[in-house]
């Protein structure tokens, strides 16, 4: 027993040795990866020094008095990480305040004409009917968006003053004071968050949406290569059956994950952007517009997720087929990927993109997978197996030596056919299960029937099927891909962005940013298995 | 001028007449949707005035004072919708109230020892320090999460009490009226969340759930049927190019809608319930089960996005051949939303689901689908249009008289085949557009181009492409299907759901609910065309 204990003490001191350098990295993570948060923090310091002033120092203090504690009060709260929530907030504080104030006298006025008891009835039923009527207020889509805080302070402020009014004589100077000190506050935040350092909402979203258009392009880039890549596919799926921890450090879902989760990000953004004063001398900055793209973008990334489904299901096409159709799938996605690129790049830059650069080789692409189909006419014929596979052993085969005549390397594009299961073992296995749970042994409750059941079916089903599914899906991302070409252009309108200059600098700038990004992918995310 | 002016003024007078009726109806569908908001609403009016008479009456104030005005600022402030909400910032309140107390007696008990001077500074420096750190600490997710209004309450209180030190004798005593009071506002707070008309959002967690998973099962049905109803699609496609808006009123959309940006909601639920108190008395509620479960159905409905996309891209299969196999297709689509339904159905009865119901029917929708394919071999044959087209009239006429044997109606499964433009025509118009383009001309920058390019493309692909994609997504809803069947199952394990009767009350119940809101799709939702 104390050999246990001393055990279990043991790995506890273990645990709590390690626990601080734990604390400690992941606190420095925190500022490394966005560096503004170690700023913002010694901002937060400053202004409540600054403002603590106002009551450690003897002049100051004697000007405002008792009340300067409201002044430390507003700065904690309303001091934000971006400018755009500060403003929203100090102008919702103020706006809140004012309101208050003003109903409060309101009712004091009323109040003053009834004597002692009926005074403390008459606050208490207005106390509950603003209280009760600014909370439902609450509720209104329109008021939760933009004034939230505002109608909590004016319940806030409303609240200590006519209550406060029943006890203290002079309840006008109450309010002037918290007025004066709430402004004092806000002034030292807005000092703060606009001049020192400042941090846009705006710039955060601009940011944003550049980062998410070149995530969906690495995701699709990678994804279509692992799909060509046969060991890739098997890797991945077997992976994502051990453990679904794996699928964070996925460099596919890495890149759409931020895409799929961004709308109430995208609108908070928007939201404190819409607040903040414009940079530009000629045009405001559309913060819709950016919602706008973030839509498109979400509805773009629900064809790459479906896309990424087709690498994980159970349903796959033979190697040869896939084969088949490797190079006009892999140069459709690398065309797909760089005009997500060059959106991208436009954006960053805030200038126009080169309308060439963005149809003509997407144009090519379409037509090469055209034609690919229709020089293997034969193959979306589904019959039964066997004769299916012979036919693609036969045009993969043709396919190879093609390729072995065009260039010596050969790659890795073997005619291993599938090993078909028989149907027979994938029935008898599913009927075990069946009759296991008839007889009552709920714990085994077909935790993989439907995927025996789908295996079943999917060895008669049309083999090519999956294939055609995953090339009408990419077919569909350059559909998707036009709506956000269209929200682009559009933000680039109405954003006044920079006129695109043909053979310029810039071209040469994107020329080199197209390259760069697709040479990292290859390299870095896909380490274990070439691209062929 | 006089005369715009007038009109103007009496535009802007009939808008304000129906502004308050516009705002009054706005406020009572606020309160229609959801009559729980009116209750919480008139809950924080009471406890406001609950509060205010520690103010109000004699013998109350002078139990403690002038300090009860922070019982009314905790009220405001703590009291949120769910009970889960009120008891995490409650506890936040009061954990960050005694932590700040704690530290701040530190600070002064050093501070002491010092002169007035040097005691300003140390303070300052104290304020500084902490300020940033707590700033710091609020960007660590973990503490982001949970305690992040702990946090502010905190940095809050801290400064209170260390800045008041400076001027006030006796802080011993601020401390000790600033925690009391904010405990007797806690503690109202917590009788009217828990004890008057409480709001779980444990039950809200379970509830959106329950709805997401009728929401899924609507679009799916409501989408495959409509794929299979000509006139729906093309119209629907129509729709959408004129009017974004009615995308708002497009029933798949609608189910599907709630689930997609679920996230932030879901996690939101779930941290709240895991502060609640637990209402069953074998074991705790599993809420991050419910989380995995709405992960889950993410991942479901993004399938059913890309099956909805199917329903609205340019590339259509010929209506002859989605005829051919409408009824397997429709029959494995009502299987899987019959499956979802009995997942709702269960987890809002909180009972486990019947195995049979959920797999025999789907494997024999899956094999049907099968068998469909195996019927039509030659159809994914990716040849030149005209002789794909010729076949799939032969084989959409042999289905019709086949059909047409078995049943009288014939319903609406024509043979009228895509009106194919001419490739020439398209190319023709895609080079004019280009010539402006390069003639200068920005402003028609592109608009359709790539939709023109993907029509000289799609005319010549092989046809049943779109039609292989729309079945291969189908099926790949059944495998998503599976993952979501394991979480709830999970979910009814973890959270000891009652066992399932067979042939008990609770089968009845359950076929009755299975059919009623499948017919109500099929009647109220799709009004204009029947479901054939």
């Amino acid at each position: 027993m104390t050999e246990t204990w001393r055990k279990k003490a043991g790995v506890a001191w273990e645990k709590a040795k390690r626990a601080p350098a734990l604390a400690c990295r992941k606190m420095w993570r925190v500022g490394k990866d966005d560096p503004r948060r170690a700023i913002h923090a010694v901002k937060v310091g400053l202004a409540l020094t600054l403002v603590s002033m106002l009551y450690l120092l003897e002049p100051l203090f004697e000007g405002i008095g008792q009340n300067a504690i409201w002044a430390v009060m507003t700065v904690v709260v309303v001091l934000e990480f971006t400018a755009g929530a500060t403003l929203c907030k100090g102008l919702n504080r103020g706006l809140g305040t004012i309101l208050a104030g003003s109903l409060a006298f309101l009712i004091e006025f009323i109040a003053e004409a009834t004597g002692q008891v009926g005074r403390a009835i008459f606050i208490g039923c207005a106390v509950f009917i603003i209280g009760a009527a600014a909370t439902y207020l609450r509720f209104l889509p329109y008021v939760k968006k933009n004034y939230d805080y505002g109608v909590v302070i004016f319940l806030l402020t409303f609240n200590l003053i006519t209550v406060s009014s029943f006890r203290v004589s002079n309840v006008m100077r109450i309010a002037h004071e918290r007025f004066i000190t709430i402004a004092i506050g806000c002034g030292i935040c807005l000092f703060m968050s606009l001049l020192v350092f400042p941090i846009w909402s705006g710039q955060d979203l601009h940011n944003s949406t550049v980062n998410k258009l070149q995530g969906l392009a690495n995701s699709i880039e990678v994804c279509v290569n692992e799909y060509f890549s046969d060991e890739a596919v098997t890797e991945a799926r077997e992976e994502s059956d051990d453990e679904e921890k794996s699928c964070d450090e996925d460099p596919i879902y890495k890149g759409y994950k931020a895409v799929l989760d961004s709308k109430s990000t995208d609108e908070t953004l928007a939201l404190y952007a819409s607040w903040e004063p414009r940079h530009s001398r000629h045009c405001r900055y559309p913060w819709q517009q950016y919602v706008k793209v973030g839509a498109a973008l979400r509805r773009f990334s629900y064809t790459v997720v479906a896309l990424h489904g087709c690498l994980q299901t159970e349903i796959q096409a033979p190697k040869s087929c896939r084969a088949l159709f490797k190079d006009p799938c892999v140069r459709l996605a690398n065309e797909v990927s760089r005009v997500l690129i060059e959106l991208a790049t436009s954006i960053e830059g805030r200038r126009h993109c080169s309308p060439e650069l963005l149809s003509d080789h997407l144009h090519d692409a379409l037509q090469d997978l055209n034609k690919a189909f229709k020089s293997q006419p034969r193959l979306f014929l589904g019959s039964n197996g066997s004769q299916v596979s012979n036919m693609l052993a036969v045009a993969a085969a043709q396919a190879r030596q093609q390729k072995e005549r065009e260039e010596a390397t050969g790659g890795g594009g073997g005619v291993a056919l599938s090993s078909a299961k028989t149907d027979t073992s994938a029935l008898r296995e599913w009927k075990r299960t069946r009759s296991k749970k008839e007889s009552g042994e709920r714990k085994v409750l077909r935790p993989q029937l439907s995927k025996i059941a789908m295996l079943t079916c999917s060895l008669e089903f049309c083999e090519a099927l999956p294939f055609a599914a995953f090339a009408s899906l990419l077919v569909e991302t350059v559909a998707r891909l036009d709506s956000v070409m269209e929200e682009v252009e559009e933000l680039g309108r109405v954003a006044c962005f920079k006129e695109y200059k043909r053979g310029g600098e810039d071209d040469v700038v994107v020329t080199v940013k197209c390259e760069t990004p697709r040479v990292n992918v290859c390299l870095h995310n896909l380490p274990s298995h070439g691209v062929d």
